[in-house]
């Protein structure tokens, strides 16, 4: 029955432009997806609904900053599965038909890697991608190992499964780099779907929150988040959020936004390097920079100014067991509304899913696999 | 004029049982008003709206946590007023007729002093509180020194205004003293205003949140907060906490509360020596009990409960001027929603304003002055 | 060979007292140790080192928070050992000839708890102390969980691996519950080898610190305290620490330690409960009193001066793997100096090692196991 | 009498290369002062001892960050002076013949700055620098607010006055911005007196501290630091730090330093760009990276790695009257030992000082001025 099994494929390393009217999938294919043998401690699962990653568009356009991907490799890293076979070894209670999401980052587990000992795999300089280093959840079936599995809390559908590891980012970040009190202003930069949870996510904790956006997220992602009650604006380089931000912006009520121009924290989700050198003259004296992106090239910081006000610019990179769990306890209590973020897409079109993604017509896809 | 202004005035030390069905403001009396010369430094002010603090109620009674209160005196420290006229000095930026609510607690202001080095008045030894160690709000008018006054922000009522001082205090709690994360479980112990504006806060923080009272809250102050969407749990000696924590309780999804008994975090603010006591069982490892509320008596606490739980416990008191700028800027933009709280009295009807407030008829009893 | 093997067995549950002339080790006795066969991810170690604790001390006296020890048990959670063969199952990179010392509490290690996720399996709730769960270090042989085998860092003698597990238990409590910076004044009260832990930890984090003892702590261990530099304090109630430090105590320079009587933090490891009643009254408005000890009875707590001077009451239990880890580096680089503190024993001695901790009268007992 | 009276005076803004042979110091001048008259809160005090802090050379320079310091300016921000007049209006308990050091930074003091509202003067974005905005510590005399003054602390002498204000800019870097628990790894990038006094600091904070310089700073400040017990580096473009920890540095007891080849920490206080630039490559994941320098030009910085780490760059201004009493107490203390760290040069010597302290001949300058 294997040779049924269909999996989406990430192959050549052409660099692509989203924007100069070509197919931009043009290094991926779908390809017969063959099944190996389960080692010890993997198991074999049956994928449910992956969710497409802004890391899946990067790896795909052939961007430099996932040069490092092997190819071909069936990618995808935000699932939900269905166990439906336990190799070899211990898996602890897991058993045939458990519906679970992985832990996108599996770490290296060795008793002297502080990452590990503290239960942080994100965090260890060995850590291994599903998807990137091993086959992913794009694949209508997926080996993996049991140490990473993270059975769905009740009350979870399994196409929230595959928004665990893409929320749990968000709560990584705030958890642990950000620190809002009810009442702060708050600009989160980007809004893509990083953006927008973190944009939730922020006013769940107390925040009000701007959204910026360029152009062409007019239509959908900035219009999703004025839906959705946010502050939005659209930046360009003759109306930068600075200037916006000088020029007064205030919120439904008619309260000022900000303080002379400045906010108490900018969460940098665009990926942009204009943008993450723009965050130190927006943010008050003390105030936080937090940065989830990533870039294509360094980034000229004026840090300067950095030390005259004092600013905290703190990284953040993925997510451990711990974040996934709370991620959960967001979507089952209702804190965060997965309801309105998720487009699905049929298997049969998950080329179109990533297109429209890549071209931000859509806000979160997430592609029913079998 | 000055022989027409009234005050509200706290005389006598009986101590007095609020259930015992006599006159529990038997401490009390509507006086004249003298008006003393203002000094350097000091301003007169036309009181607006003036609200009753739990500490009122306890020294009207004759607690012995507020012994040490001179009296005759006329009390009240949460409140808002018109300035009617500068006395000697220099008054900074202020002016006649700017409304104002006064920092309730002024500290010594040397420069030797820790607590006032960093503008904390709250936490200098000492402090002066307005309505304990001068005439206070309860007054028609008021004299006070302006470095404690706190010019209201553009959008607030005076009403408003009357409630700056006790969000100010959860506002100081819950930013100094709590750590709250979305997704977190709070129980709030006490439902008195203190309670539901700790209740409104950390909900606004991203906490799931329980409110407990006793039977006589049932009827206004827990049925309040069960209309406010809080979970709320009415406490007695045959049904306690712990007992119902450990049977279950379940949000309005059916998610459940706290995990195996225990939650992320306990506020106190009933001031029953019982309540905390019992708190340190109802709390997760390494969480958080913090402490609003001030007690009759000694309160036993199993330390080594505290030791092997790595629990905290944590004193919050009063607030600072930082405090009052969050708070205004919670009510103007609506993330605490003072309307659903206040119960406005005539200043005739003042003693029955005390005596609803004591007998927990009333949510927050707020007095228009004049 | 295994008959020749003995251990110090814990047995009857009399409460003794250590002050009335008689022998304080009557629960206890030398046995003849049986091995038993190893399971599934057990191995097998010689002792080396032994060291004792005072809840080794307090569950031979039988006191009453140490009644939940089954007996007979062999006890001693802090020692280092050799292995000597591994049972069945995957040990890792461990092999025959490592010498190590044992995590004293081992967590449940489910996914779904929460404290095992982190790593912090001193908060689990189902943890299992060695020598208390089951038999321990005080055996001259030991069978074990791998899981909670802690290998010795390179540098570190099988003598100092025996302190490894008190010294983390200081490790947690300063990194996770003080916030001591340079310059800040410190009380220890109790100077058993927790409190001459803390004392040494605290100044190495650039605090002063003042150690506490009584009368029958002067001939040794107030005076090992004054010979490592700290300043020290013989307490009583005709002589309290209140009353010291109001009097006003100096360091050798002759500059005042503590303002107007009070201190930035204060470390309880005497287990006295009149000690943790007083400490509320020896700290600064918002300093920090962090619990390590337990105590025989509820505690009865001023809680309405932990709200007015928003103190916090932190407790600290145990230590995870990456509290050992920091305490062997302590130790390798020589921030702890553990050449001042070890009473060697040999094993044929051990109840005479009980005895003199027990009544004061070396610093820390290790006992050379073979 | 005060035709007398002199001042070092910044004037030109020529750009001054230090090391093409010539006179450093062609911007500057000693002059003739004027005392204005004394204005509302003002004194005048004699100066005692003036140090020559890192900016000062800069602006004596022409550095293009210190462009805006208006010319002709008598600079000097770190002094001890006695008061000898008092101006009009209230001084507090100042009195003639106070020794003090003033605060460099005054605030706006309004109550809508934030920064103000928590004494945090560094943080006002309307603060004004003694020396920069007005005439500072250079001259014989000077003139200063009252608000400004800092009393010295009994125990200090008035040349430890003159340290009290930089020692403070490393006391609010360390207390506010880094987290220094015992045992870590911490490397200071920079040997001027800031990095060796953040290098002192940090080790009394427990941690092990590596400090760096370049080629010029062999004979003097690398030496100074190696003769303090410091770990030193003397790092090139051709010997970076990143290899030669890769290669790695060890204790002077054989212990490793870093893991890895990465540290906890790094303090930059170089003001080179690609110092900072290279920090990001040093730092373990979620470890700190402390900004207390200033830079002439932007600073490429690798976001990606920052985020991917997630490394914290955090950026420290100045300091406010908190950390100057705490800097005074480490100097009290013996925490701060500034007997091995001040030159001291007569006040006809005052150029020389200045020469040898941009030459890096010295390591910090103090001049007696009367």
């Amino acid at each position: 029955m294997s040779e049924l099994l269909k999996g989406f494929c990430l192959h050549g390393r052409e660099k692509i432009s989203p924007w100069n009217g070509r197919d931009v999938t043009r290094n991926t294919s779908i390809v017969d997806l063959e099944i190996p043998q389960l080692k010890e401690g993997e198991i074999l699962a049956k994928t449910l609904y992956t969710g497409i990653c802004g890391s899946d568009n990067s790896a795909a356009l052939g961007k430099a900053n996932f040069d490092w991907v092997e190819r071909p490799r069936i990618i995808g890293h935000e699932f939900s599965a269905e166990i439906l076979e336990l190799g070899p070894g211990d898996h602890g209670d897991l058993k045939v038909g458990d519906i679970f999401t992985p832990l996108a980052m599996l770490g290296c587990r060795d008793v002297n890697c502080h990452a590990c000992r503290i239960g942080k795999w994100n965090l260890c300089p060995r850590k291994q991608i599903i998807g990137f280093h091993r086959n992913g959840g794009f694949g209508q079936q997926v080996v993996l190992e049991s140490d990473r599995v993270v059975t769905l809390m009740e009350g979870l559908s399994p196409e929230q499964g595959a928004l665990v590891e893409p929320l749990s980012i968000i709560v990584n970040a705030l958890n642990n780099k950000c620190d809002i009190k009810p009442g702060q202003d708050i600009v989160v930069t980007g809004c893509g779907i990083i953006g927008l949870m973190a944009a939730e996510l922020a006013r769940a904790a107390g925040g009000r929150v701007l959204v910026t956006g360029i152009s062409r997220d007019r239509d959908v992602r900035l219009k999703k988040a004025a839906e959705r009650g946010f502050m939005t604006a659209e930046v360009s380089p003759e109306n930068t959020l600075t200037e916006q931000l000088q020029q007064g912006i205030t919120d439904s009520r008619g309260v000022p936004f900000g303080v002379e121009g400045k906010v108490d924290l900018l969460i940098e989700c665009s990926g942009v390097a204009a943008v993450l050198t723009e965050a130190i003259d927006v943010v008050r004296p003390e105030g936080d920079i937090c940065v989830i992106a990533t870039y294509p090239t360094e980034v000229p910081v004026n840090a300067t100014q950095l030390t005259r006000t004092s600013l905290n610019m703190r990284g953040s990179m993925g997510s451990c067991r711990e974040d996934y769990m709370i991620a959960q306890k967001l979507m089952v209590t209702g804190i965060f509304p997965s309801e309105h973020y998720v487009n699905r897409y049929k298997f049969e079109n998950v080329k179109q899913a990533f297109e429209e993604a890549i071209k931000a017509k859509n806000i979160k896809a997430v592609v029913e696999m079998n």
